[in-house]
């Protein structure tokens, strides 16, 4: 069973994910791609992944967990938390331990094995977005679980170790520090302005362009004022919403127009670089409030996470966001 | 003039470095390691460094800025931040500014490029260990200054660009959030019970000894309870101490000595892994503290940063760190 370990002196949750773990020895040596031709996410090879939980486009004629589908979401094999069990919080000592009860689940964007995400047409990319969706309103029905993070790794130095398209979940049952920042920071700029800071943000950022880099009628894509690496971009809703799992498949649909024009943009502009993108929204016990407004941050890994970063939580970036902004606007996608 | 951007949700700062741009397009190819014979931290070469702050291990025969020297800081050619002019706090907008005024030195570790820090004697990484703490001693005169972080990246994957064995400090006019938060951390610990956390800790690993490495008279090295990195490792003096740059020389010698040890036994165990060591000590302006403990978090740089860390500042770890550090402990070093 993996466990959810709390450092005692900032608080931070720390996954140790025995489900996944590798001797000591392993680390000497890289771990082996997958053969070729062995891919466990390509259809035909369904009985490779734990039973799918969520699968979209497949005709009714065909069975469950068999090809057909366009979008189809499984238990990771190997998962980082587990669904079964009690959280079953103790202390060791000084120290805090709780069973890693969560979820950790593959959202296959694509049948197709040497497509990338950004290849997506609109309405394909509105259907991974709606996977995402129905998963939370999902998971939302175990009252264990209080965050689902919606992430995507691509290429390995982004943490990703399978190639075909795919993007994950993870449900914890603690919310995250960080995503309790995120909030709080939100919380006090709405106690003292009674405004929310992203609907600020959105305002300030279409009145000075020099950040903004793409907009359609709902979503507005820019470089943030404060980018932790090279070329960080937000794709944030106009319309003040704080839940994710809230939006209407329409607004889903501009969502992946945005999601996608900004891929390709990052693709073009910087050859293909592995990225990460990260779905913030409210957490799950928490109510809709008009402090937070969910978005999506894509940060293209371009330089590492180095000492300085570890110790101080201050990132350095060569690139002023406004200069990667102007190029990221002159790219035609 | 480099320039401190403050996130206006999180409060969380970052460095945009003009100094060391990049043009965007740069990023589309990696940067060309430099040409070999070349190194400017090489004996010789002290022309292509900036002039030295500090040196030791010279003959007072031979002059300043050339040969004959132990050990070497210089300020980096391509800083973070520059020494010169006001910090000049202002808003643009919502959002708030200052300028990139600090110091980033490096600490070339010894004359000799082919080794490495851990092949150093205990007399010479002692020599570095002092280095750190004099430029620590000095940079405190500086009073625009709040906070000096030192630490190394060694390996590409850890950050490192250049092979020659050096580490770097950078000061900075603000504290660092992550910093703060560990000083928060331990100032409600000792609230709540009058006594230091890392006393407490140290006492813990020393009587349950399963996450034990090694100890000297003291220091003491041990894996922490919720390690964000396999083989994370923790280099704490057994005395309480908040400030790195109050240690004499003689327990400095016993540091270098744990020091050594450890990065011995993670190239052993784990094949000359990329690393990052990080010096965690008081703020400058603050004064000496019975709640903080200054001391040394050493994390090979084995896993990637990926959407989940960046999304929740969770760490998933696959080596439980009683494993790691069984197996350190087992290496003969």
């Amino acid at each position: 069973m993996p466990e959810l370990r709390r450092d005692p002196i900032v608080g931070r949750w720390v996954i140790i994910a025995t489900e996944r773990a590798r001797k000591p020895s392993d680390f000497a040596t890289p771990p082996a791609p997958p053969a070729a031709g062995l891919c466990p996410f390509c259809p035909g090879q369904e009985d490779k992944t734990p039973r799918e939980v969520y699968v979209s486009g497949r005709p009714p004629a065909l069975a469950a967990n068999g090809p057909g589908w366009k979008v189809r979401v499984v238990p990771n094999r190997f998962p980082a938390l587990r669904v079964e069990g009690d959280l079953d919080r103790k202390a060791e000592g000084i120290y805090d331990v709780m069973n890693g009860v969560g979820a950790h689940e593959v959202v296959i964007e694509t049948p197709d094995h040497a497509r990338q995400v950004k290849d997506l047409s609109d309405a394909e990319l509105t259907e991974v977005l709606f996977a995402f969706k129905a998963r939370v309103l999902d998971l939302r029905n175990d009252l264990r679980l209080r965050y689902v993070l919606l992430f995507k790794n691509q290429g390995a130095a982004a943490g990703a170790s399978l190639e075909h398209p795919h993007s994950q979940l993870i449900a914890l049952p603690v919310t995250p520090r960080q995503v309790q920042d995120e909030i709080d920071g939100a919380r006090r700029h709405f106690e003292h302005r009674e405004r929310c800071i992203f609907c600020d943000i959105v305002a300030q950022e279409r009145k000075d362009r020099a950040r903004l880099i793409y907009e359609n009628e709902e979503f507005v894509v820019f470089a943030p004022w404060a980018p932790r690496s090279p070329f960080e971009t937000w794709i944030v809703p106009k319309r003040h919403e704080s839940n994710y799992e809230a939006e209407p498949k329409e607004r889903l649909g501009q969502c992946a127009q945005a999601l996608g024009s900004t891929l390709r943009r990052l693709a073009a502009a910087l050859g293909d670089p592995p990225f990460n993108f990260i779905v913030h929204s409210n957490p799950l016990r928490d109510l809709p409030t008009p402090s937070y407004h969910w978005h999506i941050e894509v940060m293209p890994a371009l330089t590492q996470v180095a000492g300085f970063e570890w110790g101080s939580g201050f990132h350095i970036n060569p690139v002023p966001p406004e200069e990667a902004a102007e190029f990221l606007r002159k790219m035609a996608v």
